[in-house]
């Protein structure tokens, strides 16, 4: 388990300045980082040396914000608004995770694709049925990536072949979940799936679930105006949407809390996110794909609320969190705030999003030692780029780069 | 080069929509398509026929905008807008291009990256140095794709590193360098940088250039407010930007024009782009990756204006003109006009853009043989997606898919 990683380390601080460290020694011990060295200190020169020459070496990528079963049809049906998109594509799909056989085909596919991918942490949306969720979790363990994975939840406003019966079915079926999820690095989290699909009486037991079984809880907010509008019909005395998680303590009062997407946050839900240590899952492609909008990311960060990305595959159409930084990124351009730089969105791809796991996203003493090794000499043929001119390029063009190792919690995937 | 080509083809008609035959025989006869049939007619019998299975087969893709020597530095200075980031890393890098061997090892590697990618014909821009760009066009003409190569015009408002020194300078290298274009798939076009580096001395001669070698012309239109802010000051007298090209005959009125960007044209310049049969190259990526803004392209649509795709390397950071046309998609949902769809961005990556070569870019009957097949078992690992899904899916995942190979008027290129 300790070893010492050779070439260019590349992360941020929590200032979401850079901190580059050329032709450096990262020590891995434990799984967890015991500095970035330009020479190896003498207390360390018995581990071995795994030298990735002129590579760079990033933190691995967090996915705040993903749906399993989706996977199968991500890049379909981009011409539809949400609520269509869900009834015409997502729900119809997702029903056919009862079937286990189907689910073990299927997940496995998109368990394979995660793991090629630059992320080595996610935050998974799984189905309404537990024995496939289980399946999931299991073939995320053998992965070596470290995930939080929900059995979701929906007992209203949803089509008949695709809801739970009652509050008693959802809430029995979850606590039969959680009494089987017996993994190292896969990790239940409670999954509301919207208000729109949950009555309040399964928010409440929710709630009580997360505070019995001391659980973090995943949902959507505020993604698309017409969602925003059906929320405020069905709850018409409510302040606003986020009150609705926050009356269940769902919204970062216990535990902590995942929000995806958050385009339309009020300023009042701003603070709260802030007050509540929420963090928000911005997930751009997602957005400009069913055409919600842009999420006001500059407003979040200036209050300092935890931000990180998400592809939400399959809203989003692929699992390289590089290209959602992009996207991120140029969404901002359109916005009429300040936009979002090169620092902020690679913030919130590891160290951002990464604090929801714990001590992970940078290379700080005593973090857990994930790290993403990529050879971009394809795109640095003359070696004229500077390493923060490398580490734009990566993001840029990442599929012109090479994912040659990965490593998560000091153990190395590939 | 009498052929048959055996898959799945997709394509437009005139009216921008699909059309779709499976398991179809596509016959290419002296480098033209002679039909789309679901058997092969008696008089083909004799035909070699290629048979690619399930595979995708589209028409090449037609690039109408990009600028080859800032290959090199793609994916780069994205914080910038136009004209900061044209003195901070483009100027200094096309200077580089006075030295011809420096010239061959970069436009080599461009070369590859083009031929490499779902590109079958392009409009290139080179720099104001007729010998690098001699040089540009022998390689593209041993690459087999189709393409219009411009030596690039500056005289005025550029560093002194990296401007012409005269008028007169400018057009005798551009006729030293017309004189020299002895190519058959490598066409030279007319390239005044754009209206804020050329004087009107300039812009006179070159019409007359344009008239007497009866070339075609090339340039950028409205992309950026400070740009168009700047030509308005410039030529406080003039109606519109395109009303400065235009005086020149550089605006579709003698042969054929295009114009990238516009993304600020006021509807007579619309109104003037559509009498003048203008083409307008549409750059999704680099509008936003330099803060420009979205360009009005429903519009143009609506208007019957040409509309094609532009990469924009390196404002745009790829290559893929698939990323394009997802682009284009996102970036139309954020504007206030009618969102494009599939249809309509295949429809200018292929037929729209293609018009500006000839009969190109579709398979109808006489057009130009250019064929691109594409694997995309991938993404359709049980065959479930309809030939229309699979290209929207293979619009947004194609680097998750394989280009096997690529026919330019009817040449196999690989």
């Amino acid at each position: 388990m300790n070893k010492i990683l050779k070439g260019n380390f590349i992360f941020t601080d929590e200032n979401r300045n850079l901190v580059i460290k050329p032709n450096a020694y990262g020590v891995c011990e434990n799984g967890l980082c015991h500095g970035i060295f330009d020479q190896i200190p003498i207390r360390y020169l018995t581990y071995e040396v795994l030298d990735f020459d002129d590579c760079l070496i990033i933190p691995g990528l967090c996915d705040l914000h993903l749906h399993a079963p989706q996977y199968e049809v991500r890049g379909a049906g981009m011409d539809c608004e949400l609520l269509d998109w869900l009834n015409k594509y997502i729900f119809p799909v997702e029903r056919k995770y009862s079937n286990l056989q189907y689910a073990k085909v299927m997940y496995s596919r998109f368990v394979s694709g995660l793991l090629a991918s630059p992320t080595s942490r996610a935050v998974i949306f799984g189905t309404i049925f537990k024995e496939s969720t289980l399946e999931l979790m299991k073939l995320l363990e053998l992965s070596g990536l470290h995930t939080f994975v929900g059995k979701v939840n929906m007992d209203r406003n949803s089509p008949s072949y695709y809801m739970e019966s009652s509050v008693a079915t959802s809430i029995s079926d979850t606590i039969a979940w959680l009494e089987q999820c017996n993994f190292t690095n896969t990790l239940p989290i409670i999954t509301p799936r919207f208000v729109p699909s949950c009555s309040e009486e399964l928010l409440h037991k929710l709630g009580e679930l997360l505070f019995s079984y001391n659980l973090n809880v995943q949902s959507h907010l505020c993604e698309n105006i017409n969602e925003v509008d059906l929320v405020k019909q069905l709850h018409p005395n409510e302040n606003s949407y986020s009150a609705i998680y926050n009356k269940y303590s769902l919204f970062g009062s216990i535990n902590k809390s995942i929000m995806a997407h958050c385009v339309y946050c009020s300023d009042e839900e701003i603070e709260l996110s802030k007050k509540n240590n929420v963090f928000v899952a911005h997930c751009p492609s997602a957005n400009i794909n069913l055409a919600s909008g842009i999420a006001p990311i500059r407003l979040f960060l200036d209050k300092g609320v935890n931000v990180g990305l998400g592809t939400d595959i399959g809203a989003g159409h692929s699992l390289n969190l590089f290209n959602e930084m992009v996207c991120a990124i140029q969404l901002s351009k359109i916005s009429k705030l300040k936009p979002l730089s090169i620092q902020d969105v690679f913030f919130m791809a590891t160290r951002g999003g990464g604090s929801f796991f714990g001590k992970v996203g940078a290379f700080d003493l005593n973090f857990d030692f994930d790290a993403l090794v990529i050879d971009d000499s394809n795109i640095n043929l003359d070696g004229n780029f500077s390493l923060s001119q490398r580490l734009e390029r990566l993001i840029y063009l990442s599929t012109e780069c090479q994912l040659i190792s990965k490593f998560v919690k000091g153990v190395r995937l590939f």
